[in-house]
């Protein structure tokens, strides 16, 4: 059920299998840098999403270059990072499931594990698992600071889930996760800039209420892509959970200022049929390059467009009907959205400088649960 | 990088692991049942399309209630259910790459193999692998008779392909693949017949001026789940290629006078948050279920709507908040588009009468190549 890889090492981009994923690893490796630079002024620590590579490969090389750790949403993205090699985790969403928690108590002999909370329940059952498991779990406070899905209100309801955990001799308080999902990708830098500052007034009231019971937040922790220059400086946040910006995709392009992040991440498909003029069709659908953020932008060939996506196919227009892509000819993707589209694939193919450099498996593929 | 089975056998629908492939057994013979009862009539063979289930498994259940044979659009599946011990494969699709070619060819010691062209180039490509095999493969032309992706116009450049195609020592030619995938989802039954009616004119044009030129047509192959009525009823069409009919999903369930399907075919989904009346978060978002073609509905439970989805997490309003599911507990999602839905797991639960009775491996889950 693992595909086999698409590419071996030393052999030219254009001989890979396709569909690939393919990282072009001095965008990647740039990307990487320019975080730890633009972080580094403002004392914020980076703990990046894994949500985004799910690999403990791309983790390992994120934390050489100064990341504190990890954020993953699943406990099969936390399992395949600490069996990986990844030494501190983050699960920065709940996990109530007591199987999910009790492998999640499972990895703490081989990593620093922590989960979030927004119900008292919640928190007996995490408490539970960490009892049986004859540990002392870490859980962070989730709250809602302006995206409208998980996490209770700023202020005293998560004073009270905090001081929940604080009691337990089982768990201890970790902090507060604060994340602004839907910040990301609001258009202008106004609308970012506004909720985060919004976001940013409820998470401190709740820092400070926290204080004033005897609480301090080792972890406050969130932002994304496309706001993390904010809570970087915002003097409230201490750890960035950024993921993107590793990879770059389509749909963060369409931000106006975009991040200053280069497209190092993509779908790598083959003409397959070039039945009529200007018109050519890719091996590439949305079963290998994730639509639900819009359409992949074909890269570096101006006048093409990718205009519809069906399960296994992919149509490519040309403006001019002497600019399309011939039978056989190779092209690059830029996903829409980079997250969903990694988890499609069991591979990374590593390119430099048009050869293929390494392969790296994707760990945590299709870890859902 | 394979995920541990979410369920044991005997184990209660609710005690498995979320998000899970759950797939309803009961429901799902009704639907192979159906298929063979509505098919017999017309004397028109099902080689249903494993691009919907990707499995063996599923496909030999299909062939024990009369299927002749298995479709697939990407060599990596031809792979999976070859090795799978399904005897009769159609690759309903252009292969044009040698590498993949020569895999092809090389099953075909273990089954009965045969692929689709619609460009003198890519036949010629499909040639070479074969001589270099020492074997002679079955090729069909793909004829585009309304969707407007791959296949030639046709008529007169059909038929130069296969008398092309005849005149390899190295190939057979097999028929005329004649699918006409936008018309399945036409809303109204009006809209499909006569989609149909205009397919069937220009395959019927072909079938009969390649008789003239004494290729007779051993498939002519087509049709999906919300057509294979008009196809069967045709007289032209003698193979249906449908594949969704097994499951059924929630964009078949929108089609006025839907297929006669029932819904098998269901993500399970944990609310792992309910932070305020009315709103929970499920544990299911479009990682775990394709929306491509619209949300998932939620099964069985009136007054609860799936409302967003983001990459972990799908949102659930209940109309009434008194209906709002509790903390910890499952639902049955039913998924917008089930082959892409599929493609993200490597399991299949198959459920009855509330218990697990069986996991099934979605051998080629993630085989795009």
């Amino acid at each position: 059920m693992l595909q086999h890889p698409p590419a071996e090492p030393g052999m030219r981009e254009e001989d890979i299998d396709t569909p690939a994923l393919v990282l072009d690893l001095d965008a990647f490796e740039h990307n990487l840098d320019t975080m730890a630079a633009l972080l580094a002024p403002t004392g914020t620590k980076l703990r990046a999403h894994a949500k985004t590579h799910k690999s403990p490969i791309v983790a390992l090389q994120q934390m050489r270059r100064g990341a504190v750790g990890q954020c993953v949403q699943k406990v099969a993205e936390a399992e395949a990072l600490a069996w990986g090699g990844v030494p501190d985790i983050l699960v920065s969403n709940e996990v109530i499931a007591p199987r999910k928690l009790a492998r999640l108590a499972a990895l703490s002999g081989i990593a620093r594990v922590a989960v979030c909370a927004d119900d008292l329940a919640g928190i007996s059952a995490i408490e539970a698992a960490a009892e049986h498991a004859g540990i002392r779990m870490t859980v962070l406070v989730e709250i809602d600071c302006g995206a409208g899905r998980c996490g209770v209100e700023p202020g005293p309801q998560a004073v009270a889930l905090a001081e929940r955990i604080a009691a337990s001799p089982h768990l201890i308080f970790g902090g507060l996760q604060s994340y602004h999902g839907n910040a990301q990708h609001r258009r202008t830098p106004e609308q970012r800039r506004d909720a985060i500052a919004h976001a940013a007034e409820g998470t401190r009231r709740t820092v400070e209420q926290l204080r004033q019971r005897g609480l301090e937040c080792a972890i406050v922790g969130g932002a994304g892509t496309g706001t993390f220059q904010h809570e970087a400086a915002s003097g409230i946040w201490n750890e960035i959970q950024a993921g993107s910006y590793a990879f770059m995709d389509a749909d963060y392009g369409r931000n106006e200022d975009p991040p200053p992040f280069r497209h190092s991440l993509f779908v790598l498909a083959e003409v397959m049929s070039a039945p009529r003029p200007g018109f050519a069709v890719l091996d590439a659908g949305h079963k290998a390059v994730a639509v639900d953020s819009g359409l992949p932008l074909v890269h570096g060939r101006p006048g093409l467009a990718y205009t519809g996506a069906s399960d296994e196919h992919g149509n490519i227009k040309a403006e001019d009907p002497a600019l399309a892509p011939r039978l056989g000819e190779k092209l690059r993707l830029i996903p829409g959205h980079c997250d969903p589209t990694v988890d499609r694939y069991d591979w990374y193919v590593g390119v430099r400088k048009g050869r293929v450099e390494c392969l790296w498996p994707i760990a945590a593929r299709g870890g859902m649960a």
